[in-house]
């Protein structure tokens, strides 16, 4: 039943791809029940380009994150993959559905059409590989073991993690990003029935960013901004630096390195810290975003100021310090995080008050680019993990690094200078 | 710890509560980084009013639905509670957080803050009663046997329930709606903090509502059109028939009736299907949304029609046929439902090809309201969860009934007809 589906493209050829794409844009469009408004979230992010789409792209509202492991064996399977999977994001990036122009009723459709008539809501699809692709359990499963980037290092064990297998690891990372949450659940969903017996789902977790107005820093679960040192991902001198992949990385040159990590929030904790504590925690005020003892959110971040006793006004193991680039050697990652939401969950405490009851399942799948590793999460977190005051609330469940190849032209496919 | 915020309308009383509302709500938007930008998704929905918002409300983006149970063992506890919620329920749906106008570092804040600047959203909070605040395990838990209306039934077990006792039942029902999930989830938080010791959380489910525009009606998950018959909520005769409960049930009165049940979908299994037999499935055909043989969605659905073999057009157990008011005496529900993902579960197949992996734990949070749940859900239910095609990829696994009060007064509280 599966091979319709996953022969959708055989006809074609990627030699045609670009051409079969800007054709089935246009039918989808002249499918559409409304035109497509340049209202705000309304908007196409171009899924082609030097650097794949989701990493500079300013933040949408939902994700949709999953990861598949493959099953297939063959380094041409994994290809044919990718290829089908390049020509359906560009599909559905444009706003596009994966149905034929005239559905047979007698097949299965090739779009679940749960989307159909919507805008494309700035869908970004971004793939990565992850590590086991090159190597597990000591087998070069796709005959790519010698072109792993010296950066592409394992993701060492931080203090403190608490990894669940489920939700760690895995093959190919799909990060799914839209001002709507249905069209990246629908987008993962098609990529997941195109991968039927090649590559099949390990982990997912769909996350939201608060609907805050432009120019304002989105809060997160803890009530504090989050975001307000970042990479600047318009400046080309900073990205180049700190996010993409250079050419000394073969293929992975104009690409980059993703963390995700599902980070739980003790959020009921969190919310009986007196507020002075938690601006301690962070380092920050929690009304204005500002530094301790600043009023502005972007004003300066002083670390050597101390009180009038002479001890530090950003406390040693502050947030804010252990995550400054000043205090890592300039070392800086382009975060884009998501809060998450998985309902709750039974916990029984084991000190007075011996608490029973639900606790939410809640917190940040944390998300960052960087040009490598070694010099971004590895080297910030390794201290962070260590010292950071957060850790008391915050508790690292799952995730994993993922080479994600740099955007494909038209004529291409992602990750083609690593398979074809 | 909690005495603080337990506290906080202490110093109020009831009869002060409308000015003190009042009050906070100028002092919040003044407290705001941002103005109130009368922008789409970005508005008021009064709380206050005949009947409580967010029934007849036009559905908003997101929900969070949680159901607490009593942990307090009295009525003036319940009554309480139910004033402390009415208070924050008008500050947060207003754009208000919960905050002091000056917060005391040395406290915990009264509100966890990740909404501070953030616009109302049309945040909607719609509280209901559950059976056992009535009666439980025999017991006349609050002394409010007597009252219990002749419509408020216990929900029948129906064919195929798979109700997981904790995502069933429970004390106090809290439907969290707006057009951000972060100020859903929210809402809740607070209200939860503002319960602590008097009542706890039993179960949750975020959902949400693909942004269709404005005039669409929007598609769930399986792709077909949701919503396309369904009570106008604007035409008062309809909405007093099927939908508000009448001066018969007492403190009920301009109340509604309140299902919600959480209804898995076998996505994988669906997107299998043949185009025309999901289309014969729902009676509609998939693109258009029109009934099978014609062409427009809001074509009249004609179940007398038969094709040149005598057999009819809409199968007899198509769902479109089985939930008409035509095949139930009249009958109608206001459906008010939102699509949900839980991410993935594991499943093993015990058939042919005994697939093994990771499988959609997603569906539909259905809610609807209704006058009377024995001429409403019930009376439909009997028979689609008897003879429904669509049972084949449906699977009802929580819920419960719930009985929604009618709206407060701003010098009154939800509930208090009830419980005063």
């Amino acid at each position: 039943m599966s091979s319709g589906r996953r022969g959708f493209l055989g006809g074609i050829g990627l030699a045609g791809l670009a051409g079969a794409v800007a054709a089935s844009q246009r039918s989808a469009r002249a499918a559409r029940t409304a035109p497509l408004a340049p209202v705000a979230g309304g908007g196409i992010v171009p899924f082609f380009g030097a650097h794949q789409a989701g990493i500079a792209t300013p933040q949408q509202r939902a994700i949709y994150w999953a990861v598949f492991d493959m099953v297939a064996t063959t380094r041409p399977e994994l290809a044919k993959l990718m290829a089908d999977w390049t020509a359906a994001a560009a599909k559905l990036c444009a706003g596009a559905g994966l149905d034929d122009a005239t559905p047979d009723p007698a097949q299965p459709g090739r779009d679940s059409d749960d989307t159909m008539g919507m805008r494309p809501e700035r869908l970004t699809l971004t793939f990565g590989f992850g590590p086991t692709l090159f190597s597990k359990d000591g087998a070069d499963r796709f005959g790519l073991a010698a072109r792993r980037p010296a950066a592409f290092v394992d993701l060492p064990q931080f203090p403190g993690d608490q990894l669940v297998p489920g939700r760690t690891g895995g093959d190919l990372s799909v990060q799914a990003c839209a001002d709507d949450p249905q069209v990246c659940f629908h987008a993962v969903r098609q990529l997941a029935r195109l991968a039927d017996g090649v590559a099949k789902l390990r982990w997912v977790q769909a996350g939201f960013l608060a609907d805050y107005a432009a120019g304002q820093t989105p809060r997160n679960l803890m009530g504090f901004k989050d975001g307000t040192i970042n990479v600047a991902t318009g400046e080309a001198r900073a990205m180049d630096r700190f996010v993409w992949a250079d050419a000394s990385q073969g293929w992975m040159a104009g690409g980059s390195y993703q963390v995700a990590r599902p980070i739980r929030i003790a959020l009921e904790h969190w919310d009986r810290m007196k507020l002075g504590f938690q601006e301690q925690t962070f380092g920050r005020h929690k009304a204005s975003g500002a530094p301790i003892g600043c009023r502005r959110e972007f004003d300066r971040l002083d670390l050597d100021a101390n009180d009038a006793d002479g001890n530090p006004v950003i406390a040693e193991n502050a947030h804010v310090r252990l995550a400054a680039p000043e205090t890592n050697g300039g070392a800086q990652i382009l975060r884009r995080s998501y809060s998450y939401d998985n309902g709750v969950s039974y916990v029984a405490e084991r000190w007075p008050p011996w608490r029973q009851g639900m606790e939410y399942d809640a917190g940040l799948l944390f998300i960052c680019y960087q040009a490598d590793p070694r010099a971004g999460f590895i080297r910030l977190f390794e201290k962070m993990s260590r010292f950071d005051m957060m850790n008391q609330f915050t508790t690292h469940v799952g995730g994993g690094l993922f080479a994600c190849p740099g955007g494909a032209r038209p004529d291409r496919y992602v990750g083609e200078a690593l398979l074809g």
